[in-house]
């Protein structure tokens, strides 16, 4: 067995063949130690494990920044600020963010999201919002970290060391904090009421089954995963939550299968990807039935129209609801939509995780990439 | 002759083989006349060719929305009213903005931006906006469109009819307007001085002949664009304003020559696509040489280390500062880094056009697309 140090802990990989695999399978744990930490299980209600040094009633809007799969949990997490809280949310990637010259608000909330808490760019750009008055806030793995040090309060994951290149724990515990969070302003702001709130973090509470359910498919999706090795380029569709998830399923088949993948809001498909769209390029499209499941059953038949080939990750009512003929469907637990990132990350980790494998990759060392990013 | 009306117009396409050839070359002309309609060529200074039923001073932010091209100029009048009027821009693909709920601000400004100006996915994004009380600004190519009729002020981009699906001269009057608008918010604003204001209006002047200057290198562009066409994925990276100009590079490749091409931030590259990096795959960099142009260097340097191919579009001085040897570049005309985006535009139409004429694609008609996406 293959064994590793990170930080103080002792790492192997125990009954899994790669690193990755291993953290994919700890997501229901992991993801239930971080909610222990950020809500009251027996109540049912939010409980953060700090002081905020602001008042959410008090911003008028919120700043994010992060690279790679955390700037991937931020763009969900300003979907769930502004609907929770109503809080308006600016995201970029740090890397755009430091050079841009954003102006920022008054005592502004600033947030930053980093899994070894040492990405270069984000770090800048934190010191950039500290500069222009901001109050830190950031959501870690690493609680010893710089961009933890200099912040003004951490919002920790409790992902434990993550060694896998591709992020895929630490990506859900990012989503579940950042979950809390926005169910926290939302409660603080008075946007959502007593009762949803309970709603909401009952909720949360399911996730940890949810995500332990959808490990169960592993088997059907590896078997996707196999055709899908065998093409060269492949794009990802979502609206809403699911794009951010597009992204993050494309990223992730990027980077450990070199498959050239790409995502796209669905309503963007026929401003310009639909081009691409003939028999050889398999459409992934992942769209939990929510409110706006309709639009994007039009964008699959768009595609289906130009002899795409679609591949939906939803639930298992989705396929017969959409009326497309021959759909081939990752099936997902039912579920209410507001967390469904959580959830839908466990497909689209194990879609990458066995594209790659199928490739002969080498799954936990991707060529060209580091596991942190410490320089610009 | 083919021919085809487009409104009154008629309009043929004169000595071009294509519709987006002339369109093309008609670009120093009509962004000479929008500058004309929204600036007094003789003293050098701003005139909206309207009254704002805003003050821009009273705007805590600005909400943009679009689809497609209009959403990737929109993205770059981020970085303008950002920078020159410190006033913060939230943008959103159409499609996105009008089901995500999004909190606005109290008497904001909401601007969106189409060529048709009955893009159905803006039009919706539109009432959404004026429903929560926001003040619409539109940027429009035909003034007769609901878009425009639905709107409290339009912004007209005098581009003329618009023939080839792949937009070009809407886009750089779209920039041009743009332009205009961010520098008139930033003296309103007191952002900008007199002299400043001054200076960036003579920039915005000398457009139309910096068009003019990169159209001559049309051939050597040609002859990059022939390589183009035996590669079936392309990267295309930018920093800052380039990094949307970068996004319509990758769009307009895609949308008539049919090869992959995806954009990403630079900074990003080390965060999961640089795992896609090997001999096969160019990477066409856009990096005029302005303050973030060492970073971009950095960049290169990595591709170049992991046996990429790279092409460099900047100045002449670009690739001797890069230290980097056998680049490949596409030299534009010297000029100041503020408003790159509008002469920049010209290699990557002309790299997409020649790839898709060596392909023998139809490059006024791809396949999949309409001219204007006016269903969901």
């Amino acid at each position: 067995r293959q064994k590793t140090t990170a930080g103080a802990f002792l790492v192997d990989k125990g009954a899994h063949k790669h690193f990755m695999a291993k953290e994919i399978h700890e997501q229901p744990e992991v993801v239930g130690r971080t909610l222990a930490h950020y809500l009251d299980m027996a109540t049912g209600r939010v409980r953060l494990p700090f002081e905020t040094p602001f008042d959410w009633k008090d911003l008028d809007r919120l700043t994010i920044s992060a690279c790679g799969t955390a700037y991937i949990a931020g763009l969900i997490g300003k979907y769930w600020f502004e609907r929770f809280a109503r809080l308006p949310v600016e995201i970029d990637v740090a890397s755009e963010f430091r050079y841009r010259e954003a102006p920022l608000p008054r005592k502004g909330l600033a947030l930053f999201i980093s899994q070894s808490g040492e990405t270069a760019d984000t770090l800048a750009s934190l010191r950039y919002a500290k500069e222009n008055g901001q109050k830190i806030l950031s959501v870690v793995n690493v609680p010893t970290s710089s961009i933890a040090r200099e912040s003004d309060v951490v919002a920790p994951t409790l992902a434990g060391p993550e060694i896998g290149v591709a992020s895929t724990k630490a990506f859900t515990c990012q989503l579940t904090v950042l979950a809390c969070l926005a169910v926290a302003a939302g409660l603080e702001r008075g946007t959502l009421s007593e009762a949803e709130g309970l709603r909401l973090v009952t909720e949360l509470i399911a996730a940890p089954g949810l995500i332990a359910e959808a490990l169960k498919h592993e088997h059907a999706i590896e078997h996707v995963a196999r055709d899908i090795s065998k093409v060269t380029d492949v794009l990802y569709l979502g609206r809403g939550t699911s794009y951010p998830m597009a992204l993050e399923g494309a990223l992730k088949l990027k980077e450990i299968s070199y498959i050239h993948a790409e995502a796209y809001a669905a309503g963007e498909l026929k401003h310009g990807p639909i081009a691409l769209i003939d028999e050889t390029m398999p459409v992934i499209v992942i769209a939990p039935r929510d409110a706006i499941y309709e639009k994007t059953v039009s964008n699959m038949q768009e595609v289906a129209a130009r002899g795409g080939r679609i591949v939906l990750i939803s639930d298992e009512h989705a396929a017969a609801e959409s009326g497309l003929a021959g759909l081939e469907t990752v099936v997902m637990p039912n579920m209410g939509p507001d967390f469904a990132p959580i959830v839908y990350a466990v497909p689209v980790q194990l879609l990458a995780y066995y594209a790659a494998v199928a490739l002969g990759k080498d799954v936990d060392q991707p060529r060209n990439l580091a596991k942190s990013v410490t320089v610009e």
